[in-house]
């Protein structure tokens, strides 16, 4: 697999890879809520599961049938990083 | 407070209404989840937590500093099952 996203963490059964995002406003929250439903659309590769409130966004890419964590799913969690510092500027 | 709205169900510490709403499709999720958010915008009240994946949306209402769950966090409960019903027509 390859490296480990700035800021992701590994967590056990199911193998997964998980980052916590904060933000100021709910607005900084919604903009990157669309921009990763955007990705997820043309990446084809959706996180399991997605858990916000007004200011914060956890994101957690789980394997399939506790295999292992795919390629793609490091490639989106790392284009997941990019997204949140283009909001961040 | 109001009556319960349909399908949720009431929770503990802190006070707390919950419900679980299932898609077919992403697609459907996706519908659903911008209809929430053009909601909360609308109303200025905001789930306190919002668990998706692909297929499937938990919402939760929670009541701030342990006090009670408000008039507004019914209607909006009640609200978003008006969403849920016209996105499975």
């Amino acid at each position: 697999m390859g490296d480990l996203p700035s800021g992701w963490e590994m967590r056990d059964k199911p193998p997964s890879l998980f980052r916590r995002f904060d933000f100021e406003r709910y607005a900084d929250t919604r903009g990157f809520l669309d921009a990763l439903a955007a990705l997820a659309e043309e990446t084809g590769i959706h996180p399991e599961k997605i858990n916000f409130g007004s200011t914060y966004v956890n994101i957690t890419f789980e394997a399939a049938d506790d295999a292992e964590l795919t390629e793609g799913d490091y490639t989106v969690a790392a284009r997941i990083n990019d997204l949140y510092r283009s909001k961040a500027d």
